[in-house]
């Protein structure tokens, strides 16, 4: 769709996630968005049914990349190493770089409710696309379903961790791939701890 | 609030939830709720301050909830072991009894995508609620907010096993501490698996 407007998309979201910041997300309108975008309001709504679609404008490629990863995946992998090498492989081809961006963009959806909301969505739609990928491999549902959320809870809680960094020291700031290895590392170790003591 | 009008809310849950399963969510009105109810429009805006949050009314007792059940946990308890504790109470306490009018609640909330994130939120409370209460316990952060969303993920995946099931046989209908168990025995298999083999 974006043949006829190139770099449309990027500019809609850049200049979106810059007015969010300025004035903040219930105040800002789609007219305002293209006007500072240089770029008409039917043109948003090409790429965009409203506002807060644009912050979640990748949210459509995921099912597809987790797929295209699968395929790239390492044949004789069991679950855990599956989610451990795709996280790896996410965080230094999309995470990487971006951190500035995605703290400003996290500041906005941390202001309102209904962001916060469709973030989870946003979270849900990878924890599933991880899951169908699991069982398309041959993985029995239970096993899909976990995969698929904890791979999710995983790389949530370590992005979380590697934006909250405050400004980085000489050495620069530490990459996520270093959050995620010691996020999968407390999570082996917690559900490896004390046997759960189910009630009578 | 519930004082001039006892048993209201318990009254206005039920009716909308009826409606909602015979006409849609979207196509069913406040006042329609109200007078199925045999009540004032007034009196619901008491309770909820719309009709989707009368599908979401249990919410706000989920902190309490967790808090309450944490000063009841054994004290020297590891992190895993009151999870497994604090979720078999839970489905005790919460949800025994429960899985008809739950089957009639998921069912509605899958109708649409806006029920759909609001229960992705209710999750998210009751993740938070968890990990704050592992804090106060004196887990470390990480710990505390792995122990949050695993015990999430785990009720959630075990609850819609549990409702999937089809007609019980002679024996009854399995219990969902049956399920919790089972997904928690599989989320320790998942994560004692192969070690991850990150990449370079």
């Amino acid at each position: 769709m974006s043949r006829w407007q190139p770099g449309a998309r990027d500019r809609l979201e850049a200049a979106a996630l810059e007015l969010f910041t300025e004035q903040g997300f219930a105040d800002t309108t789609v007219p305002q968005i293209t006007a500072r975008a240089g770029l008409t309001t039917r043109t948003f709504f090409r790429h965009f049914p409203d506002k807060r679609e644009v912050l979640f404008a990748a949210e459509d490629e995921l099912p597809g990349l987790v797929a295209s990863l699968m395929t790239q995946a390492p044949p004789a992998a069991g679950p855990m190493a599956l989610i451990a090498w795709g996280l790896d492989v996410v965080a230094r081809t999309r995470f990487d770089g971006q951190r500035e961006y995605l703290r400003t963009r996290r500041a906005v959806v941390h202001t309102d409710d209904g962001l916060r909301e469709r973030e989870l969505r946003k979270l849900s739609v990878l924890s599933t696309a991880i899951t169908e990928a699991f069982r398309d491999r041959g993985f029995d549902p239970l096993t899909s379903t976990l995969s698929g959320q904890s791979a999710a809870l995983v790389l949530d809680t370590a992005v979380d961790d590697w934006l909250d960094q405050d400004d980085p020291g000489p050495d620069g700031e530490r990459p996520l791939t270093g959050f995620l290895h010691d996020t999968l590392a407390a999570l082996r170790s917690l559900t490896a701890g004390d046997e759960p003591a189910v009630a009578g």
